[in-house]
């Protein structure tokens, strides 16, 4: 295998056509779409029409004539597509924690009511940290007891937990690790013991196909600024399965969840459908960004993508062992196509050096502590040549012991 | 009195040089940046730098390299000035509801710990719909008892709660009469019951001085798409006085608040300052535009801010009093200058189709439920002469009945 290998990859890939689609820096090959997407190039144009004639010309107008209400239901309605909702069971507002407190405290009361002997929450010891403090929150708020367990222990917590069992919180992919639960599987186990389940899709939608009514999900939220593309910390979303909405409560509510929010009525009344999520106004700006966004998706197959992320992957893990020895880094990331998402982590107890000097060359993937390098493979537009190209550069780092130099291990301070 | 009187105020004015750094619609006269402010003209060329160089080239770096960490900080370094307040007691995140929800939450748990006696939360019957809900959810949440009362009655019920007194929220100036609390009184009344305050400072922040260190205010939350011009939507901020900095907690935990955020904890440990406060990444977009605007403020004397605010709302009642006649609306904002804000609200049962046909002649107010019409004077782009032609039209849609028309009396719906 050669690099020529690779430019005929590219050249028979049904998804090549969509990488005009973004705008992407000469002379970086990016591996990090899976902590901020690439920007789609129809962005800048879109933002230039929200400031110039919707902001400073048609003013507080713009919220009926410019469609500014109804950003968010139509950016729901493009996320539902990708990750197998019926639109009316999916909202854009407001940070993932947001959502995720939400649906945790709204999870949870649902279950007292239904039977108040199910008090208990499982989460996932190793989960991404705010997942972690939010299940912790939400269990001492309502007096729940919170079960933390490693990733291949869920399925017995959940045996064990039985009758007690209220909620199960779990991220898809694994934002370190980036391994994959299997989604029907674990909800029907929690089902068949009376539970309800919260899935996390940040590391997995928009990178593969999520199927979320198929697999009788009960909640579910995300975020839109990895493999969504939606911009810098872009509005998040909620699902909510439809048997759930109409007995759903939460306790963050506000105006834009109300039944009738211009009557400015002095008691809550929650909206029929899943408006009632809602609470304040959004970050219009970036939520105009999202809806313009999610364009890119526009024709897309999600199971081409899911093919041609796990065959980047593959590649990478085939490269880096060929060329750099098996034993260069361990690989952090599952080999199993059933158990992976679209990110390969390699663990090296030089791992934040190794990253910046990576990044130095051009070659941006990143660390996560406490060892662990990350790429993410975004397949809109990332090239199987750009994986020859990055192992060549991770190859050379590593012979040339470039990362052995102090700017690449003195750390960035985060400020 | 006449149109030229009005514009010697306008050439006599020290704030006029200000106008110049809004971008404002020709043959419009905007009397509602009480709800949505104005453009400044900045921001349109640092978002095409967000997106263009930030976003599409530096990609995740940028989350150092272009200060997107840091954008919070800063912008909440420019409100704490605007707003009386030291600024490492502010911070820039999320919505207005959302943080009100925290500091309803963090003050009422803080006083248990104090005195599991104070359970009552009072809040005021009229107050801005989602301040309403939150109290109530608060409430509900924590078991505490929600009391309610009449605008003139809180003094009374803040006396009469006593040694209950937990906490007290209330909206500076209210969103549709525009009255205004006497903020320094009230903080005393309520510190003399050892209760404690949290003020909602979006009607007033921005449109007139507002002293919360020097008030000696607990709590305070504002939104920045109304005086301080940050873009519909911006994000909002949460001042907590240092007293209770390091004794405040809130539930909406996440790991941008956590004291080490790129350990990846498992545990949350809060940061020391009022970084505790936030939770998930931010709507960056949202908040490169709120940082830009802000400076529009630069320079900007807030005392002469409320003393054009005060002559423009003063020369609007005497000007639709004469020349409309002292029938033709009812006054639902107070005269009295301590006790108003920065807008004046005229009722009228045909108050809505009023409204339309005024706008339809590029005079842009709003209307609130049930029969109110808001004219609201932001002063850094208001004009004397402005005000001058807004009555001129409002006694022309009176006089010719232009508004008792099919296509100004059907409500638009808000979908």
């Amino acid at each position: 295998m050669d690099r020529s290998h690779f430019e005929a990859l590219d050249r028979a890939d049904p998804l090549a056509r969509f990488r005009h689609r973004f705008r992407l820096p000469e002379g970086v090959i990016y591996l990090d779409g899976n902590s901020l997407g690439a920007m789609p190039v129809s962005v800048p144009a879109r933002m230039e029409r929200a400031l110039g004639q919707e902001w400073a010309q048609g003013l507080i107008r713009s919220w009926n004539d410019a469609g500014w209400y109804t950003a968010g239901q139509r950016a729901a309605a493009r996320i539902a597509r990708l990750i197998g909702a019926a639109p009316d069971q999916v909202m854009v507002a407001d940070s993932i924690s947001v959502n995720l407190f939400k649906l945790l405290m709204g999870a949870c009361r649902l279950q007292r009511r239904r039977d108040p002997g199910r008090t208990v929450i499982i989460g996932e010891t190793d989960n991404f940290p705010t997942d972690a403090y939010l299940v912790d929150s939400v269990a001492e708020l309502l007096g729940f007891e919170r079960i933390r367990v490693g990733q291949d222990e869920v399925p017995a917590a959940i045996a064990a937990a039985g009758e007690r069992l209220a909620v199960v919180q779990l991220t898809h992919v694994h934002y370190r690790s980036g391994q994959r639960y299997d989604m029907a599987g674990i909800t029907r186990q929690v089902h068949a013991c009376g539970g309800l389940v919260i899935w996390d899709l940040a590391h997995s939608a928009g990178a593969m196909p999520v199927e979320l009514d198929a697999c009788g999900a009960d909640f579910a939220v995300g975020c839109t600024y990895k493999y969504l593309n939606g911009g810098p910390g872009a509005p998040a979303y909620a699902y909510v399965a439809r048997s759930w909405i109409e007995s759903f409560e939460q306790p963050l509510i506000g105006w834009h969840g109300h039944a009738r929010p211009f009557d400015f009525a002095p008691d809550f009344v929650p909206a029929p459908g899943i408006e009632r999520l809602l609470c304040g106004t959004q970050a219009q700006l970036s939520l105009i960004a999202l809806e313009e966004a999610l364009e890119a998706f526009d024709g897309v197959d999600l199971g081409q993508v899911r093919q041609k992320s796990l065959a980047l992957g593959d590649a990478f893990i085939s490269l880096v062992e060929s060329q750099l020895g098996p034993e260069a880094f361990r690989l952090e990331s599952p080999r199993d196509h059933e158990r992976r998402g679209s990110q390969v982590s390699l663990a090296h107890p030089q791992g934040y050096a190794i990253m910046q000097a990576l990044i130095a060359r051009g070659v941006i993937g990143d660390f996560r502590a406490p060892d662990v390098l990350r790429f993410g493979f975004t397949p809109l537009y990332v090239r199987y040549v750009d994986i020859w190209d990055a192992v060549a550069a991770l190859g050379e780092v590593m012979r040339t012991e470039a990362w052995n130099r102090p700017e690449f291990m003195a750390r960035k301070p985060v400020t």
